[in-house]
This record gives structure tokens, C-alpha cells and sequence, in this order.
């Protein structure tokens, strides 16, 4: 049985602070729930099974696409479905909760100096 | 393909008023994302197969358990792992962001008044 326990967002945000370094907060069905902080442009990438929940808790940032570019804000969702590319960029930091499967890995399709194969949980 | 829209809470929010009727406003990996509205207390129930996540976006309500009451306040989540009972209860209204599994049933095991089969996209 599981911990029953509430997670409140500010208080995981504030014990991290490294960009592009997503953190278990959460997990349910197979799949887990994440927090984010970035700033900049992450890699352009896709994940060929999985589709990935971007809600915005603090700040915004720009999800660019192929076809164009959307700037989600706070309190606003965006779903890339599985196999559409994708670069997420931030001009200054912005906070972000994650749903995704399990075996998801954050930069897809793509490995570089960005690759997390490992999250901590907090 | 779906739609690559982004999706405001506060817009899809304002769209309907009703208590305990939950609507879909997205979708990935067989789970769903929905919005509800509630005040008052729900009904006791357990979903035998799906684990729930209740993510309040506006003012608070209480988790009611066998173990004991769990307070969700904006800002913070809550999983009801599968098996689980448990009865929202909120004194006044709330507003919650639902992630869970398409075939979850909103009074799990149980079927009365409250029961939603089919749930309204916005």
C-alpha cells in the first residue's frame, strides 16, 4: 500500500533548483507525475509511445512545434501527443508538473547531455 | 491526430457550474484529465482498478478515509491508490483537476443519484 500522503507543489519546488532535471512527485496507473524547473531551450525530440502532460504551475514557457509555436501560461496544460516533435524553451524560469508514463525519458528519442535516465523522487 | 491546442483551467472552469459532474478536458495514454466543481459531502466508494489523482486548483476539501480526513489545499495533490474508499467533502466549493484511467467510474463501485457514465467534453 502506498504512502497516503498530499504533495504540495510549492513545497517540492523549493527543494530543487537545477534546470531540466525532472523530480518524482508522484505515480499512479503506470504513470508518474513529475515537477520541472527550466530556463532556456531544452532538444528538439519525440517519444515514440508516450504522450506527455506540460501544466505550468509558475511562470510560462513556449512549446515549439514543428507547425508553430504555443505559449502555455500559469494554470494552463499542454498535451504533445506520442510522436509529435518537440522543444520546449523558457526565457525565464518557469515551474511545470508532468504526467507521463513511467517509461518515459525526457529528451525521447534523443540522447545527449540533457538525458536524465534516472530521476530522484522526492 | 489530435488537436494541438493548449488548454486554460480558469476558461474551461467558467464554462460550467454544476457540483460533482465532472468534464474532460484532455486526454493521453488511456488516462483522462477532467474538472470538477463540488461542495458538500460525495458518497463513500473505491475504484477496484484505477488509481486517482485530485489536484485542487481553487480552495480545498477534505479527503475523507477510514484511516482519517487528509485537508487538499490549491496548490497540492492527492493519489486514492485503487481499492482505497474514500468521500470528498467540502464545505465550500472547490475546484479540482481529476487524472485518472478513461474507465474510472466517479462512484467506483457504487451506483446512486451521483453516478456520471457518460461525462461532457469541453
Amino acid at each position: 500500500m502506498p504512502k497516503l500522503e498530499k504533495v504540495n507543489l510549492a513545497e517540492k519546488l523549493a527543494r530543487f533548483s537545477a534546470h531540466y532535471q525532472p523530480k518524482i512527485v508522484g505515480e499512479l496507473n503506470g504513470q508518474l507525475v513529475k515537477l520541472v524547473k527550466f530556463k532556456g531551450d531544452f532538444t528538439w525530440h519525440h517519444h515514440e509511445h508516450e504522450d506527455e502532460l506540460f501544466y505550468v504551475v509558475k511562470g510560462s514557457f513556449v512549446m515549439k512545434l514543428r507547425d508553430g509555436d504555443i505559449t502555455i501560461r500559469e494554470g494552463e496544460f499542454f498535451i504533445v501527443p506520442r510522436g509529435v516533435e518537440h522543444c520546449p524553451s523558457a526565457a525565464e524560469e518557469v515551474h511545470v508538473m508532468l504526467f507521463e508514463p513511467a517509461s518515459t525519458l525526457n529528451t525521447g528519442n534523443v540522447t545527449n547531455a540533457l538525458t536524465q535516465p534516472v530521476l530522484e523522487r522526492l
